[in-house]
């Protein structure tokens, strides 16, 4: 597999047209996936090299578990595949945004998003959000 | 300052109603700022403890900079403040997103968002968004 070309220093890594992808000490970089029909927030996961490369080859999100410390393709027994549609990075391009077609819920509780709960007022309650539960 | 209580395990911490942030081993978890009128991802950040209290205290984004290791109030120089109108957290609550108001360009560019390059097609070549450049 071809390594990625390394990040730049400063404004030249935010203004070049090279994907140089600024992996973390733990070679990371996170992956907020967007719903690209109704732009709602799906899901922050994360990604290795072979996760952000597989993702590009394949067209479906593919990242890494933290955890389990394995490869995921997002999908791959549930059936709740993301169909990448686009893939933009951030300026110093230590986050990728993808742009995905959903199929099923993104999140493993079965919800449509992960972030299926919103804090109350300016206490510690949270408060779920949709129809669903 | 108030210690937040620890996360729970498995679907007790999907499902509990109360603020319990999964703090990774660098005690931070990612932000993800949504613009709360467009719907446009803005940026990710990290937050440690503080940084999630204060944001929550004060309704004004702040966040904790891994490179400068400190605080870090979004605008605080720049004046491109993000004021918060809603807090969400995720399944596993290692992630929130923040749906703000966003004054000015979020990204340190001046862009209005930190994801203004996308991939073009199969290759490694990034291509602008956007109308400013």
């Amino acid at each position: 597999m071809a390594r990625f070309d390394p990040p730049l220093d400063g404004a030249a890594q935010d203004e070049t047209r090279d994907l140089r992808p600024k992996f973390d000490d733990d070679g990371l970089i996170a992956a907020i996936a967007q719903d690209v029909e109704t732009d709602e927030v799906l899901m922050l996961a994360w990604m290795n090299e072979e996760a952000l490369r597989k993702t590009m080859e394949t067209g479906r999100a593919t990242y890494w578990s933290r955890s389990r410390k394995t490869i995921w393709v997002k999908g791959e027994s549930s059936g709740h595949i993301q169909e990448v549609a686009d893939i933009l990075v951030d300026c110093d391009q230590d986050a990728v945004l993808l742009k995905v077609r959903q199929h099923g819920g993104a999140c493993h509780t079965n919800r449509k998003s992960c972030f299926y709960r919103r804090l109350e007022g300016s206490g510690t309650v949270l408060s779920f959000t949709g129809p669903d539960r």
